[in-house]
């Protein structure tokens, strides 16, 4: 049969965590946490089964996550969503940014994405029968930087048939994450052209260096004009959980639920009634960017001591790090060979660009995930030091 | 903002559900039981959560559970397929007829579906950019008669651009069963079309009077042909969990799974772990259709002492009763009345017409859901038995 995806494999995540598994490799590819949950969690979702909620849940999500989550932003970014027409619960991010793009984009509109990026957002446009409009981010000259959306590139990547923007900050790989002038200029875009912005703020938790998370929630002008994704699976250490969210001005959120509806219906009911109890309290993400943080610098320093050459990571749980002194190889090449010969699992960066010249072009980065317990860090490390 | 979905609202079961908190009636509407899953399941899924088994599963399913999938299948149809290639754990039923549904159908292609029908399909293939073809089953002149499918209708309706042909068996909202002859005449369209089968089959463990579900995979000409979607939810009490299954041959399955990876990734992972445990056992479902052929009894015997005439069900949880004797009302009308006056909410068979003439036409036939405690059944006809 005629694919209507030729162009997608396996996502690069299951690959890599496959090969981990057959080397019996150290996994710091996939993003997600080896350690369990708070044992607290785990017991709220038990008694919630206990107690019967073991059916259907309304299909937008049972009202007191709802209200947990309107208060958690209204907390945060000063901006109050209904709790009724204008949050919805989602089978994880995946299926909030599947839906959203479902929603939104009709055949023939154009999409920009910025690269490097996650790589959902593609496929999901091409199935919507939109177009996927590639724009490069600014490559840091030294370690030290960050990489920072050209907003320039985005104004001419616009045109008449631009429906929507993707975000994602927090920024997976890269941990740039959007700045006061990033919102300036994104502001002053959308006074001016009629598009939507979709903004992937999984990590919003996790911003080092006690700075804020500057998401399309902390201003009414973007609030307006956006869908905001979060997932509880990054916060709470639940990958596996898929519950996730979204949130969007009434307009935008009436068409996103019909897609939800038909895509879903409905969220895991017992885990909806834990993380209501559970996510009401902030006190439960509250130290999750010190957590991370101070596993991003044991690695760092980890790393810095071996011939690879980390580059600061300013939020998420990942970190890219230059391999320029130990190979020329391609990056996939180079990941695949560091899984079976050395043990050690990473993402190649070029796996996050989908345009033909920045895939090839060779930066020598690939994704570590410090998601992981300090003896899971500590064997990584033990076997790239003698490399 | 221009809808995708303009003629999409909020589901009937949703609405209906709704209607019964607030005016306190007795939910007989949308298809879940008001009754726990086994305490073992609930167990299992503790013990999963508790050793660790919270974050990324496989993306299509951990191995256990498409093994006890693959089990079953082949022990109830002798039909094999593939652990590793042609079964995919899915967010519910409806996720896997969904992602089907965006994998194989491509703008312009025809889909028929056959009226009365769960309301996903038509929206699901519009979103695809699908034209859905309605055929209408015939429709029974008896209450002891059965809703039949009319295969020279369908095969009329089949166009050269006709790419899928939607089947739910066991049927829901009529508790048809397709029978031999049924899949005689679809293996004849099969032989001279090149049409695909999606065949929703989430009710196949609940068929009455110790009949064989006859589904897709009883027959390897039509299997090979067909994606079979198939619940948990249904079969194990816990329609709030959101865990099913789909079954295609190779090829098929492919292009399904690269949707599913972009639609939902993966599946709650600790409910996996519990499933691959409890469903590797037979006698965790052999009982099911008994244990509903009691319920139906009691209901339709408990209606017959009513005005309602009873239609009889040969299977789901589900069976339609005429209430032409109490009112002459739209079935809508008749519907929303009988949760707001009488206290017991019903789903109108309207809600599964497409077709405006189907709509309009008015059968005076109501669904009643069965999945219900002998207590709720009561306290429903109860409530009948005065009008
Ligand atoms: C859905 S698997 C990918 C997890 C993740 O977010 C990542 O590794 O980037
Ligand atoms: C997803 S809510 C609908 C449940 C159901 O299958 C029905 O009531 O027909």
């Amino acid at each position: 049969i005629e694919s209507k995806l030729p162009n997608v494999g396996t996502t690069i995540f299951t690959v890599m965590s496959q090969l981990a598994t057959e080397h019996n490799a150290v996994n710091l590819g996939q993003g997600f946490p080896d350690f369990n949950p708070d044992e607290r969690l785990i017991n709220l979702t038990t008694e919630a089964m206990k107690n019967g909620y073991n059916q259907y849940p309304p299909m937008a999500g049972i009202a007191p996550l709802r209200q947990a989550i309107s208060k958690k932003i209204f907390d945060l970014y000063q901006h109050r969503y209904s709790t009724d027409t204008e949050i919805t619960v989602t089978a994880g991010a995946t299926e909030a940014l599947m839906i959203s793009i479902q929603a939104l984009v009709k055949p023939g509109d154009e999409v920009i994405v910025i690269e490097p990026m996650y790589d959902l957002y593609v496929p999901a446009i091409e199935l919507a029968g939109g177009r996927p409009v590639l724009v490069q981010m600014t490559v840091p000259k030294t370690p030290e930087e960050s990489y920072r959306i050209d907003w320039n590139k985005v104004e001419n990547a616009l045109t008449e048939k631009t429906r929507l923007l993707i975000l994602n900050t927090p920024h997976n790989p890269t941990g740039m994450t959007l700045n006061a002038n990033d919102l300036n200029a994104l502001e002053n875009l959308l006074e001016r052209y009629p598009f939507y912005v979709l903004s992937d703020e999984v990590y919003e938790h996790i911003v080092f260096e006690n700075k804020p998370h500057l998401g399309m929630s902390s201003r009414p002008n973007l609030a307006n004009r956006s869908v905001v994704v979060s997932s509880f699976g990054k916060t709470y250490h639940i990958t596996g959980w898929k519950i996730g969210y979204c949130v969007a001005p009434l307009d935008l959120m009436k068409e996103i639920r019909k897609v939800h509806q038909f895509t879903v219906f409905t969220v895991t009911s017992p885990m909806q009634v834990a993380l209501a109890k559970y996510a009401d309290d902030k006190a439960t993400f509250n130290g999750l960017a010190s957590f991370y943080q101070e596993k991003r610098d044991y690695l760092e320093k980890g790393l810095a001591s071996t011939k690879f050459v980390p580059y600061k990571s300013h939020s998420t749980f990942f970190l890219l790090a230059n391999y320029k002194n130990l190979s020329s190889e391609p990056e996939s090449t180079f990941a695949k060979k560091l899984t079976v010969e050395n043990g050690v699992t990473v993402i190649p960066l070029s796996a996050f660009y989908m345009n033909p010249e920045s895939k090839a072009a060779n930066n020598h980065l690939v994704r570590f995930c410090f998601a992981k317990q300090r003896q899971t860090l500590d064997n990584a490390l033990a076997r790239l030091a003698v490399l």
